[in-house]
């Protein structure tokens, strides 16, 4: 007998058959002996609605009381499923974040959780009840409801998996697990039965949005084995692991897991900058300042006392950051600002080139071949990022997903 | 400086721009220099809308977590009233029934209030906040969510200014108080400045539906002062006071405060039946046992060794009822059984009656001289009640409104 955490999100909760199709699937894994933990976002829409009622009457609200009014959307949800399951014959039970009481900082509509009561849950397991948790919520010190911000109900699947100690949280999607890359872009895209945690995580930050990034954080540093289903199909899904010796010893296999990209980036320069210590912050600094996220940083060594100074930031930013940069050519009397709004960043990710030489010069091989000239480059222990022109960016992807034989099987190869 | 409950109901904070005008209510009440608690329900439609979600899931939804389900109604309408007092510069904070604590009984959806903690609505109050609070709803003693059943917003805010021994509790509604009698039926029908508790449970009790019984008699019980006035405009509605020796000594001005009735009502009686004691019993416990409710009760003095014995039962059950006596007549080996489903209930309701001959005469002379038979008639301390043919109902309640000058105000009569 094991103790599965499930999450539903808002599509596979979005009707009152869809509920009962989760319903189904939850008692189908009760009974095949299993105790089951589900927790549920709102109704798709729901949340939107809520959110579209608050906003009619201020532009501001008061953020202890729109989580009241939001956190309502999870409640309706909770009860529906249980009203589901006991029509079913299945015995089950609710609980709204207060209620657990999954208890986080008193802070609104962001709360981080800082510690789960598990002994009511546990007890209601323990008595043949399928256990429904409000995703999305939690309780402040002084029982205030608080939320954990979109996506969150990932954070409290994987955190109430930790918390109980569970075998496997299942996070359930309308996607059947994490692929090579999008397949819009390559159809050749396949679907991966296994990622590291650190993989996922720069895939996530990447734009392969599957998966809230916080929550793949928390079941890295709780040690939950995570995976990734498709709530319409019965797929295995992708199955998210420690970075385990396993995996460390298969290289041959997946130097290379996937390929990830950025669209609508923007790169700025500034050239010729005196070459002295702090002279980056003096210039991330104004930038941060105008709420600016800068994602790839590059500097080159510098020549004779001057240095160049690369970062990329998203594209709506980009007359901002020029502007800065611009202002701090006066300031420091001298250089010259250089900008380009028309690239995207295109990255390979992969816990084996963390051992492995020569997966960078395979990568510039590949687009070299094909005519496609690399602007910048930025390199992490397990991620290579290039940016280049973004018209070539579909063609990158291709060509990158070629030359490291992501489309064959892990099996075949 | 005064504490003030207003309740608001669901047609009074229907739309965004309700709330708005009930945060203006409230908020002016405050600056009038009261302490305010404002006890709301949800948004009218909104309590159906997610009885049908439930519905289309289970005829018979578990009932923990259909109370789940609809206690979201109320928290919606809590979030949004504060957000917009938040909006127009006024500090507020809600409270869901759980968070106040609303300890009731762990009944799901009718339970009743056992104990209220005051303690944080008084420290909020003493720090300048509106407090607004989830009507209809409370808390087990294990947590769950119960609600209090249909209208139970008005017993949320008679036993919260009972807990907080406040000023006064109104109750703010479409109507603008408490009328002598339906005005779609005498439009001379009139606004009572005052009424006691009894007769207004008297009036609700036959028909005009204003408050939700179980307020008034809760309100009676801790003696909290009660109003009911509109929402929609700024009138002093209707007090609802204490049977206080003012009231007794002014005899002369209002024997009768109103006059109530009640359709639908079906007449059925057993003639011949055994005089013996305990025939009552056996007669209406089987009644009882069909779950049929019985109102009016008369059984006439016997001759012969033998009585007849008549009850009143709304029209949807005088079929089953008839079945149910003549099933009696077999078991108890004689009498005839005889019915009219066209009947009506007609009723004057006045603690002046108490201690006034005279009234009951002047009642049947009324109806008499208007050529209105009485089929049944039964009395209680300060209501009379006959039961007529549906045909005269409205003839009667014009009649007896004006043989008891209602349409003459408190102050000209």
């Amino acid at each position: 007998m094991a103790l599965i955490v499930q999450k539903y999100g808002g599509t596979s909760v979005g009707t009152v058959e869809r509920i009962q199709n989760v319903a189904r699937r939850a008692a189908k894994t009760q009974a095949e002996g299993h105790q089951v933990v589900v927790v549920v976002s709102a109704m798709s829409g729901e949340t939107n609605r809520l959110l579209g009622l608050a906003s009619e009457i201020s532009k501001t609200p008061n953020a202890r009381e729109l989580d009241v009014v939001v956190s309502t959307g999870e409640q309706v949800t909770i009860g529906l499923l249980c009203i589901a399951l006991t029509e079913m014959g299945v015995k089950a039970r609710s609980y709204t974040g207060s209620q657990v009481a999954i208890r986080t900082e008193s802070v609104y509509g962001k709360a981080r959780i800082e510690s789960i009561d598990d002994e009511a849950i546990r007890a209601d397991l323990a008595a043949g009840n399928i256990v429904v948790v409000a995703g999305f919520q939690g309780v402040a010190a002084d029982g205030s409801i608080t939320t954990l911000g979109r996506g969150g109900s990932d954070t409290s699947a994987v955190a109430l998996a930790a918390a109980l100690d569970a075998d496997e949280c299942v996070i359930y999607t309308d996607v059947d697990g994490v692929y090579t890359t999008d397949p819009r872009v390559e159809p050749k895209a396949r679907r991966l039965e296994k990622i590291t945690f650190e993989e996922m995580l720069e895939l996530a930050s990447l734009g392969s949005k599957v998966l809230q990034i916080r929550s793949v954080e928390f079941a890295g540093k709780y040690n939950v084995t995570l995976r990734v289903a498709s709530s319409f199909d019965d797929g295995p899904g992708t199955l998210i692991t420690l970075d385990d010796e396993e995996e460390n010893t298969d290289m041959e296999k997946a130097l290379i897991s996937g390929i990830a990209f950025n669209r609508d980036e923007a790169q700025v320069t500034i050239k010729g900058v005196p070459d002295r210590p702090g002279i980056a912050a003096k210039i991330l600094g104004p930038v941060g300042e105008q709420n600016i996220e800068v994602d790839m940083i590059v500097q080159n060594i510098g020549r004779d006392g001057t240095t160049d100074f690369t970062f990329t930031v998203h594209r709506n930013d980009f007359k901002k950051s020029m502007d800065v940069l611009h202002g701090l050519v006066t300031q420091l009397g001298g250089g010259e600002v250089e900008g380009n709004d028309e690239i995207v960043k295109v990255s390979i990710v992969g816990v084996g080139m963390r051992s492995h030489a020569g997966i960078a010069g395979k990568m510039f091989t590949a687009l070299g071949e094909e005519g496609i000239n690399i602007s910048l480059i930025s390199t992490s222990e397990i991620k290579i990022s290039v940016a280049i022109d973004e018209k070539y960016m579909e063609l990158a992807v291709r060509t990158l997903h070629r030359a490291f034989e992501l489309d064959k099987s892990e099996s075949d190869s």
